[in-house]
C-alpha cells in the first residue's frame, strides 16, 4: 500500500513539474509574441506593398522578395527559395454583366470571373437563366433543361453551421464543380452565388475546376445580394442574363516557396514545418487568406529566436506558392522532401484567417494525437481549448504521403466567409491581437513538438 | 448490488435523455437566431439613427423610442419604461491641445475630455508636464513634484493579459482615480493615456471620478500614439502641455430603462433578466459598447417567441439607462424590484462587446453555479466552453442585494479595447454572425434557467 502511494506521489510530482516547467516556457513564448510581434507590421507590408498576388503575377514576385526579407530580419540559420512552375491565370478586363427582366428592364450585376475560368469572348453571352439549388437538380434537368442556358447556381451557405467551413464545403461544390457539369449538359455559361456568409454587394471569386472531358464554359460569381434579387425575380418571370469576361489561362510561370529554417540543436534531421500560403486571389489583399498564415509562421521563428530558445528539432517557416489555383508549391515541397529523404515529423498550417484562435485540428495516428491531447491544458489560458481530429491544410496535406503528422490552426470562423476571396479581405479587417494570439499558440505547440517529439 | 446497478442505469438514462432533449431545444434556439435574427439590423438602426447617445442627450431619447419600437415588434406581453434621473454631462466645444517642446516646437495632440470632467475655462491650461507610470509614483511625488503641473498618466495596457479586461482594470485606475488624486496634490490638469490595446490616433474617453474632498481639475485622454511620442520626448527634455476643454456637468436630466417582458407560464413570479445598456459615450456609435448587448437582449425574446416557446418563468429584456457615467438605470431597476417585492431569480448582462462568445462568467452561490456547470456541454457546439466564477455586469450588479444569481456573457476580448469609448466603436466593427452567436447562447442559457430554475 505504501509503495503504491509513493509511486503515485512521484509520478504526480514529475507530471506536475513537467507541465509546470512547460507552462513557464509557454508563458514566455506567448508574452514575447503578444509584446514584440512584428506579424502585424509584416502583414501591412505584404498587403499594401505587394497587394493582391495571384500566382504568376508581378505582385507575387514582389511578395517573394518581401517575405524573404522579413524572414532574414529574424535571423534564422538560412532562408531559401524552392522554385516551381505555377498556373498563370489572368482576369483580363473588368467584367460586366446584367440580368434582363421580361419587360426589358436591365439590372447590373456585381460579378467577377471565377478563377481559372475561360472568357466569354468579346461579345459576351446572353441567354435565359435557369436557377439550380442542388447538384442533383442539375443532373435531373440534364441537357433538355440546361442546353444553351446560363445556369444560376444558388447554393446559400447554411447559416446554422457554427463551423462555417462546413457550410463552405457543402455549398462550395456549386463553384468548384458546378460550371463544368453545366458545360457537360450544354450550358452557355454559369453564374454562381458567391460563397459568402453575409448579404453583400461584393462578388467572391475562387477556383472553378474543369473536367477536361466536358466543354469548358465561362463562369462568374455574382454577389449574394444580386443572387437574392435574381432568385426573387425568377420566381415571377423569365429572366435573361448577360455577361462578358476576358479571363484566360496563360502558359505556366515561375513561382517560389519561401523557406526559413532554424537548424535543430539535438535532432536536426527531424523537421517541423509551420506555414501559410503566399499567393492570394487577384481581387483581394489576401490579408486573412493567407497573409496571416505567412506572417504568423515568420513570427513563430522570431519569437523562438528572440527568446534564445534553441529548438531540439529543425523548424521551418514556409510561405507556399500557389495554394489558390494549383497547389504546385505544396507539391514542390513534398518533392524536395522526398528527393532529399528528409524526415518530416510534423507540419502545421494557418490558412483559416488571422482570427482569434480556438483550437488545433489534428490529422495523425491516434498515438501521436494522444500525446498532443496531453498538452491541452497548456493552451487553455491562451484561448485554445478545441483539440480535435481533422485538420491540416492544403499546402501540407501532401506530406501525409511521407508519414508527417499534420495540424491546422483553428481560428474562430464567424467572420471568414464575409470577406474570403473578395475585395474586402484587406489588412484593416485583421486584428493585431487576434493575429498574434494565433502565432503564439502555434509557437507553443511547435516548441512542445520540438522538445518532446511525437 | 443489483439494486445499485439498476439505480445507476435509470439515473444515467434520465440524465442522458434530459440532456439530449435539452440539446434538441437548444439547437432549435441557435438555428432560429442564426437564421432569422434581427439583431444586426436593429444595431444598425440604433447606431445610425440614434448614434452616440450619452445620458441626457436628445440621441438617448431617440434611442429609447427606437428600442421600445424594436421590442414591440417581437410581440412580448408588455413593453414599458422605468423613468429615472440621470447625470447630464456635455463635452462642449471640440477640444484642443498641444505639447510644446524645449525649442518652442508645437505638436498637436489627439485628445478628448474625459467623461464627467470639468472644463479648463476659455484660456485653457498651459503647464509643464510630468509623467507618472503608477499611482504609487504620484503619491511619492506629492505636492512638491506635482503642484501647478499637468500630470501625464502613462499606464499602457498590459499586452500579455489574454483577458484584456484585466489590463483595462489595472491601467484603468489612471483614468478613473488619477485626475482626482492629482488634483489633491495641486496639479493644474491631467492628461491620461487612452485605455486602448492598440497604437492609434483616436483618443478613448470614459468616466473620471472626482473625490469631492479634492480640487477638481480638468482631465483629457490623449491617443496612445501621442502618449508614446510624449513619453519619448519627456525622456530627453522638458515638455510643456496645453489643452482647452469646455466640458461641464448640467443639472440631472430624465432617462429611462426600456423593458420588454414575457410573462412566465408556470412560475411567473420568478423573473429572469437579460440586458445591456442603452447609453453610449458621445464620441462613439456605441456599437460594441453596448448597442450589441441591447439588441442581443431583444433577440433573445424574439427567438423564444418565434419558436413558440412559452417560458415557465418571466423573462425580461432590459435596455438600461446611464451605465457609462452614473448607473442610475441600474439603481432604478433595483428600486422598482424592491418596491414591488419582485423575486429576481437570475440576471445576465452582455456588456463586453458583440464579439464571438467564449463563455459565461457566474456570480452566484456554489450550488447554483454547480447547476449551470452541469449544462456546460450543451453550449460547447456553439463556441461557449468557459463557464467560470466571476461575472455579471454593472447594470445587474445591484440585484445581488436581493439575492439574484448573476452572469455575464464573455465574448472574445481581443478587439474590444481597440475601439472601446472611441470614435471607432461603430456598427461596421460588429460581425453579424458573432453578434448573433452571443445572443443565441444567452437565449439557450435563459431557456435552461427558465425551464429548470436554479
Amino acid at each position: 500500500m505504501k509503495k503504491y502511494i509513493l509511486i503515485g506521489v512521484i509520478f504526480y510530482s514529475q507530471f506536475g513539474f513537467s507541465q509546470n516547467a512547460d507552462s513557464v516556457v509557454i508563458k514566455k513564448i506567448v508574452d514575447e509574441t503578444m509584446t514584440h510581434s512584428t506579424a502585424y507590421q509584416n502583414l501591412r507590408k505584404l498587403c499594401k506593398q505587394a497587394g493582391p498576388r495571384l500566382s504568376g503575377s508581378p505582385a507575387f514576385a514582389k511578395a517573394v522578395s518581401l517575405v524573404s526579407a522579413m524572414m532574414k530580419v529574424v535571423k534564422p540559420d538560412t532562408v531559401y527559395l524552392q522554385q516551381c512552375m505555377v498556373p498563370h491565370w489572368v482576369r483580363g478586363e473588368k467584367e460586366r454583366g446584367q440580368i434582363i427582366l421580361s419587360g426589358g428592364k436591365k439590372y447590373d450585376l456585381n460579378l467577377c470571373a471565377l478563377g481559372n475560368s475561360v472568357g466569354t469572348g468579346a461579345k459576351g453571352i446572353t441567354a435565359d437563366i435557369v436557377e439550380i439549388n442542388s447538384m442533383q437538380q442539375l443532373i435531373e434537368l440534364g441537357s433538355n433543361g440546361i442546353k444553351g442556358k446560363i445556369v444560376f447556381f444558388n447554393f446559400p451557405m447554411n447559416p446554422t453551421y457554427i463551423r462555417t467551413f462546413r457550410a463552405y464545403g457543402e455549398s462550395g461544390v456549386s463553384r468548384t464543380r458546378g460550371p463544368s457539369l453545366a458545360g457537360k449538359y450544354g450550358a452557355a455559361g454559369a453564374m454562381v452565388r458567391s460563397l459568402a456568409s453575409n448579404l453583400t454587394d461584393y462578388p467572391h471569386t475562387g477556383t472553378t475546376v474543369y473536367n477536361d472531358s466536358f466543354p469548358k464554359i465561362p463562369a462568374v460569381a455574382i454577389s449574394t445580394n444580386d443572387a437574392e434579387y435574381l432568385s426573387s425575380q425568377l420566381k415571377r418571370q423569365k429572366v435573361k442574363g448577360y455577361f462578358r469576361t476576358t479571363s484566360k489561362m496563360l502558359p505556366d510561370a515561375v513561382g517560389y516557396n519561401v523557406v526559413a529554417e532554424i537548424r535543430g540543436s539535438q535532432v536536426p534531421e527531424e523537421i517541423i514545418t509551420v506555414g501559410g500560403h503566399l499567393d492570394s486571389w487577384d481581387l483581394a489583399e489576401g490579408a486573412n487568406d493567407d497573409g496571416s498564415g505567412v506572417v504568423q509562421s515568420v513570427e513563430v521563428l522570431r519569437t523562438l529566436i528572440s527568446l534564445g530558445i534553441k529548438p531540439k528539432r529543425t523548424i521551418r517557416a514556409v510561405a507556399f506558392a500557389n495554394e489558390e489555383n494549383g497547389l504546385r508549391g505544396a507539391q514542390k515541397y513534398l518533392e524536395e522532401a522526398k528527393s532529399k529523404s528528409e524526415k518530416h515529423l510534423f507540419a502545421i498550417e494557418s490558412d483559416a484567417g488571422g482570427f482569434t484562435p480556438r483550437g488545433f485540428g489534428l490529422d495523425m495516428p491516434a498515438t501521436q494525437m494522444q500525446k498532443i491531447f496531453q498538452w491541452k491544458n497548456l493552451f487553455y489560458p491562451y484561448g485554445v481549448y478545441d483539440l480535435s481530429a481533422g485538420g491540416g491544410g492544403s499546402d501540407i496535406a501532401p506530406l501525409k504521403a511521407i508519414g508527417t503528422a499534420l495540424a491546422g490552426l483553428i481560428p474562430d470562423s464567424q467572420r471568414y466567409f464575409d470577406i474570403h476571396h473578395a475585395a474586402t479581405d484587406v489588412f484593416e479587417n485583421v486584428s493585431e491581437r487576434e493575429l498574434n494570439l494565433g502565432a503564439a499558440n502555434m509557437a507553443a505547440l511547435i516548441w512542445l513538438v520540438s522538445e518532446y517529439g511525437l
